[in-house]
């Protein structure tokens, strides 16, 4: 430490060393679901464990606090490093909160759970992996008081927060309770226009894994994903890591179906161009990382669902699939591949459902783990209070756990308070996508030309480069959108798709 | 801290968590070589330069001195307790003598030497790199200083004691004084002799990577590989990384030979049975830990070089490689095919040098740079030293620096003192063997039948397991063989092989 260092200076090498550590633990963990064999496990664990550990002692360091009290002053007039200590001081807020023990706690007993789920979710069985989930909520709810006192909110809202800082249940009820006031009489409209159409053709496989990569490849490239700053792989569950200059993208390939793989890639290569395009300056500081993941999933979300979706878009894939694949015919027409991509279903599978009902499943998680972590609802009342929930919002009930309460890996896996922000993520989407629209119309005109360079320049400098510098999602999107998170642009964009375009 | 753990246990699991972050930063440059986009160099550098950072720091905490102090008594009578507070001694006493500054200032001076050095290797332009490398230089020289100091021996020797604890120049210049004198002449009658044999018979490509590829990995499972717990990859340069349970294996693929991959494959897999075969109840643990570079590299030789190229395994090799490359004829019998792994040449790069000649090529780089730390000898005189010397061993002279001094990364990296542990790494895998075939005479016939265990079995016991338990290389030979390191083994080897058996 240098004696000639401000506060604000010493604090700013402090959050390198320790986003750089944060970054060694991405390639640990991308590493993990894409090349480590089965028997590394356990070595990794540590690993990550032992990683995480040093974050939290030097994020927890005792000469933090009066370092942040005391650069306050320094970085005043200055936008950028006021932000900047803002954000560590929230880093700080919530490392402080939840001390090293109740931490490893939490890494061991989500590891086993999680371990625990798999089995559970194979052999349908909710029953045996229950007390395992009970010892992982008992520890997530008691971070959650640690750090609702520490915050000043409840305890899901602390949970909330590490994901979606500054999120609060009575914002989301209301953007939520609209959605689910909207969505059963839409899907119903939907679904009963869908069925007076024919259905859509097959698209008739194989589809070699190998054409599937480089048309996969192709469209990341022409999303201006730089190849030389990252890569594409494939995982169980397609995910995208990695940090500017090594961005990881994966997907997985479905030899008897190409059109989820094309989604997933396109989707993920949204999240890439996040991740590369927060402020350079800035890297390693928490102020040059993403605002928080509603905002992060609006990317993705973006170029997925608003802009790929699109008859635009679409006349510009169709070739391009008939020649990966060297396949002709009317099942190969644009219109055709758009009926397929459009298809509204009520299904019991989260990660597979539409978009049109995609936000229900959300809705439906987001109230059952508040009820789970408020201590109103028992894990034994889950199985019930589940299929009552669905059947609410979408009208069907899961016949068994395994395609219920047992289909996702987050609560297993200690993930509580995450849920909402895929919901969050589609309404933020909708409404950059309009703005950007409006901002620069020529953006459907450049996609049916395979170009996204307007809609990703809009992007790049209202979201990308402005990194965590607005305080919320809702900041964020007042400057970039002119208001803060509402639900207007997502149904109007769900009506024109869904009903008006049809 | 607990107050009822003991001084020792502390220990135990400080050095578990640095050893935790030691096998992440070994994912991070696995990664690097195998995976990493071009783009990626830069962070990686930094997230590599931080768990370095956080490892010395960890290891150099001011409580260390007196924790060390405290555990002596506590582990009396604990035979494999005391070898681990050795060792953790040893790396407190490495880690102290080197400032962290040095430390910083030495990675980005490698880096950066590294990086000019590709170029002009490339362009067979020392004079530019020259500047570089002397910055390198001076700053392992001040490195080797504080280790000198701190150990009580010169400055080369220390640097020498990071990859091959307790090594000293008077040890290693009776071997390699009697090598040299060995080597010159037994080529000459090894040349002599094969220059009136027929030459090999070529073997015709091109040879598919996938059959190249699944050929490798049938051998590695043949040596007890176990790909639930590792990986075979892709690299510049073949090498194993990894840890127990994720140990991760590269090579590379020529479609003109597959004699090179195959035994890179081979070769590397003998470490990666070492590293598997570590203590498993020392795991992380300094204890633990592989005993040395020497030793590891006699690891990887006993297989590639006294196991795999001797005509019993060649016999069982021949018809797998025509299988896997569909070949038939003469070239393609076991003999011809001995005739190629036992090729001998003067040749002027050491890494495709033949096991005949690449002694010398490791005792000019020990000679040399033992002269450049000692400042005895000035990086403007290197090439014509290199000449001279190379000469003086192999009778040849490169013509360009490009096949001269530019040809090893080694000094450009900032590595100064690890070449020996090459050539001392031959000897003692055929002193090694030797052993491993008086106690078990059954190898060789083991060997003609692709049967690992009577060898990999004893090497597990005489050598994987005991971990760094025995204090130094020549201790742990002297358990496994009954005697320290010496030449006659592998000479007695080498005339066997390429005098004798002819």
């Amino acid at each position: 430490m240098n004696g000639s260092e401000t506060s604000y200076e010493i604090l700013e090498a402090r959050f390198g060393q320790i986003g750089a550590l944060g970054e060694a633990a991405r390639v640990l963990t991308w590493d993990r679901s894409v090349n480590m064999p089965r028997k590394g496990a356990a070595g990794r664990a540590e690993q990550l464990a032992s990683l995480r550990r040093v974050v939290h002692e030097k994020t927890t360091d005792p000469a933090m606090a009066d370092l942040l009290d005391a650069a306050a002053e320094e970085v005043s007039g200055d936008p950028w490093r006021a932000a900047n200590l803002r954000e560590m001081r929230r880093r700080w807020v919530h490392a402080s909160a939840v001390d090293g023990d109740l931490i490893a706690a939490m890494a061991k007993a989500d590891s086993a759970c999680e371990m625990a789920w798999r089995d559970a979710r194979e052999a349908d069985d909710y029953e045996t992996v229950k007390p395992c989930l009970q010892t992982v909520l008992d520890l997530v709810r008691r971070a959650g008081e640690a750090r609702a006192e520490a915050l000043g909110c409840s305890v899901y809202e602390a949970l909330m927060d590490v994901y979606e800082p500054g999120a609060r249940t009575e914002r989301i009820d209301v953007l939520f309770d609209d959605l689910a006031g909207f969505l059963p009489g839409f899907l119903d409209r939907v679904l009963d226009l869908q069925a007076r159409e024919p259905e859509p053709l097959p698209l008739e496989g194989p589809f070699g894994i190998e054409a599937q990569r480089s048309l996969g490849e192709r469209l990341m490239v022409q999303l201006g994903f730089d190849f030389d700053a990252g890569r594409l792989d494939v995982s169980l569950h397609p995910f995208c890591s990695g940090v500017p200059g090594d961005i990881r993208v994966t997907t997985r390939y479905d030899t008897a179906d190409f059109t989820q793989s094309v989604m997933a890639v396109l989707h993920e290569t949204g999240h890439a161009l996040y991740n590369a395009g927060l402020p350079p300056e800035w890297r390693r500081q928490p102020v040059g990382a993403a605002r928080g993941m509603a905002t992060h999933e609006s990317q993705s979300l973006i170029v997925e669902m608003q802009a790929c979706r699109s008859a635009e878009f679409i006349g510009f894939l169709a070739p391009l699939v008939r020649g990966a694949f060297g396949a002709s015919g009317p099942a190969w027409s644009a219109g055709n591949l758009c009926r397929h991509y459009r298809r509204a279903a009520r299904s019991l599978i989260r990660v597979d459902a539409d978009e049109a009902t995609y936000p229900a499943h959300v809705i439906l998680r987001y109230r059952l783990e508040r009820e789970l972590v408020a201590g109103r609802l028992s894990l034994d009342d889950l199985p019930e209070a589940w299929g009552d929930g669905l059947d609410a919002l979408l009208g069907i009930r899961p016949p068994d756990d395994a395609s219920g309460c047992l289909q996702d890996i987050h609560w297993y896996s200690g993930t509580w308070g995450y849920f909402p922000t895929y919901a969050l993520g589609a309404l933020a989407a909708a409404q950059f996508f309009a703005a950007a629209l409006s901002a620069r119309p020529g953006i459907p005109d450049a996609l049916s030309r395979g170009d996204f360079a307007p809609l990703t320049g809009w992007l790049g400098e209202a979201v990308h480069r402005k990194g965590s510098m607005p305080e919320s999602t809702d900041e964020l999107l007042r400057e970039a959108t002119g208001a803060p998170l509402g639900t207007g642009p997502f149904k109007r964009h769900l009506e024109k798709r869904y009903l008006s375009d049809r």
